[in-house]
């Protein structure tokens, strides 16, 4: 088995499974569809082993993200992004010849927009709007907002309103989606609601409205899902081995991971990831090339070609930054996945 | 001419001719050599034009990227990198058979290993020590260490003692240097002395000590460099295209660049980029896929569908998200170029 060398991004193959089967039962016992986001893994080998274990489909959040899952074989489909401009729509109707494929909007210039990749395509396209319950990302500010924009869709050649979508779940969720069925009466059904999130996926059976979940990161794991407390340590499948290089003084430590392999990405906790090796540990800065390590709590301290196991904050754009994936299994090198999906920014 | 679709980034051609004509010109005349930092670009195109233009040689920070270069025909390579392990070694000593390379060290053990490699080559090699003078990067802490170490090498089999490298420059740096060059007497002479930064460029003949600089950003620019005073927006010839996808209210706005896109590297400043078109709207926040603009303070507002161009905080992370990099010349795309050393973390 070769020796890969630092830094890389690996994931535990069993521990990946279990996590794959835990979320998927959890979801089947509350009935509830699993619609996972890949833009955690980027690798079609992933989607297909989540579709195989019960998941009735797939989101993806870029429309290059889409194209990549299409070629690999992947069939059901979520966009849930505003796709705007001649190019995308001309590519998304190329797409709706051969795929089943939903998206969102929370705009009628938007819908609009869709519309005439639909008509172009010939084909019927299931539109959801995207409510924004708090989140302030982007959707609808209000049920009132989300009613109309509904109506516009139905209205429109070649789209189906087909229901509501949201981002991450909030306690707001059921009221929403309450007060938009009330104004909406029996005109146009509410079928599907779909809400997303790894840290709140647990709770997604609290909110009575949802119908989907869409989790992404649930399989690896990461500091922010364990700092959350929805992926435990001992379920954290994902990691980046990288070496000590310096040891500049007896209380810091430099690692040759940095923000091209962690990322910036701090998820808002403080520092940049955890190891394990050195659980006292703090990683207190990244440079493009070096993770920057105090070590002063830590009994042990390690020498410099010392290889260390990093969990980061979020693991999706660690992913991103990656043009490979090594699946491990006892420790050992069992698969090299390339990260397909990976940079599809448009 | 091609439209492109957003997003995508891009270099103004004119723009940055000129910058790469303005450091030169400075380092030239303060008697400094100029040793770009190509992770800044990862484009051997413009590694040979910053050559062609009158730089020493360029630099890399990682073994990658230096593989890269090589191959492409740059033929003078500065790597100040702590290189550890067997398998790099073992690509060093290949590269050193085909270019003139040199190193930087701040540890004993990292410099025995250089010197193995070096002996398989059966090449010298150029080892600079590695100061930290403040920065709290990688580094000795003192002109003791640094004579220590400098003595390390020139005594290793293979190795040659060239001076001494730091990042950023600081004020501390003549002290730093006059202090080792005493510690060293006659014995060893501190030919190189190797700064780099270029928010501070523009101060480097302020350094009496200094014998060459190394800047990356300068032929681009960047936000940061906006507000270091360093590359001021009128020169700024570097940026990312992005479209309007969302207006949740009268105030939001969404871009679709996210840190996939434009990295969540802040450099330490507050928001995530600077929009030409809207120089009062404040980039609030960057989710993977989007970019969370608060339009508030500008008395026009844009519509869903409108292309804006972004200066991000830190160009460097951003090319390293690219696959491509697209120069322009008067507004019309004149090159596309592949980032060919991206994503090179070994």
């Amino acid at each position: 088995m070769p020796t890969l060398d630092t830094p890389y991004v690996f994931v535990d193959l069993d521990l990946m499974e279990a996590n794959l089967a835990r979320l998927q039962t959890y979801l089947d016992q509350h009935g509830l569809a699993n619609r996972p986001h890949i833009k955690t893994h980027k690798i079609p080998a992933l989607a297909r082993r989540q579709v195989a274990l019960g998941a009735v489909g797939i989101t993806c959040q870029k429309l290059g993200e889409v194209e990549v899952m299409a070629e690999a074989g992947l069939t059901d489909i979520f966009l849930p992004y505003n796709l705007v401009g001649a190019a995308k729509l001309d590519r998304l109707s190329q797409l709706l010849k051969a795929v089943s494929l939903s998206l969102t909007t929370d705009s009628a210039v938007v819908a609009r927009g869709l519309s005439s990749a639909a008509q172009q395509a010939g084909r019927e396209l299931t539109i959801l709007v995207e409510c924004d319950m708090g989140a302030r990302r982007c959707g609808v500010q209000s049920p009132q907002e989300a009613a109309d924009l509904a109506r516009v869709i139905a209205r429109l050649p070649g789209l189906r309103f087909g229901g509501l979508m949201t981002y991450p779940n909030r306690p707001e969720l059921d009221d929403f989606v309450g007060a938009t069925r009330a104004l909406l009466g029996g005109e146009l059904p509410i079928e599907r609601v779909s809400g997303g999130g790894s840290a709140c996926m647990w709770e997604a059976h609290t909110h009575r409205a949802l119908t989907e979940h869409r989790a992404g990161m649930y399989l690896f794991g990461d500091r922010s899902l364990m700092t959350a407390g929805a992926v435990p340590l001992e379920h954290c499948a994902f990691g980046v081995r990288t070496t000590v290089v310096s040891r500049p003084t007896r209380e810091r430590g430099v690692l040759d991971a940095g923000s091209k392999v962690l990322s910036s990405d701090t998820l808002g906790l403080e520092g940049f990831g955890y190891i394990r090796e050195y659980p006292d540990a703090r990683i207190t800065g990244l440079s493009e090339e070096h993770g920057h390590v105090d070590f002063t709590a830590c009994p042990r301290r390690p020498e410099i070609g010392e290889i260390v196991t990093v969990i980061p904050n979020h693991c999706c754009p660690v992913v991103n930054l990656a043009d490979e994936l090594v699946g491990l299994r006892h420790q050992a090198v069992d698969t090299v996945w390339a990260v397909t999906a990976r940079g599809r920014v448009r």
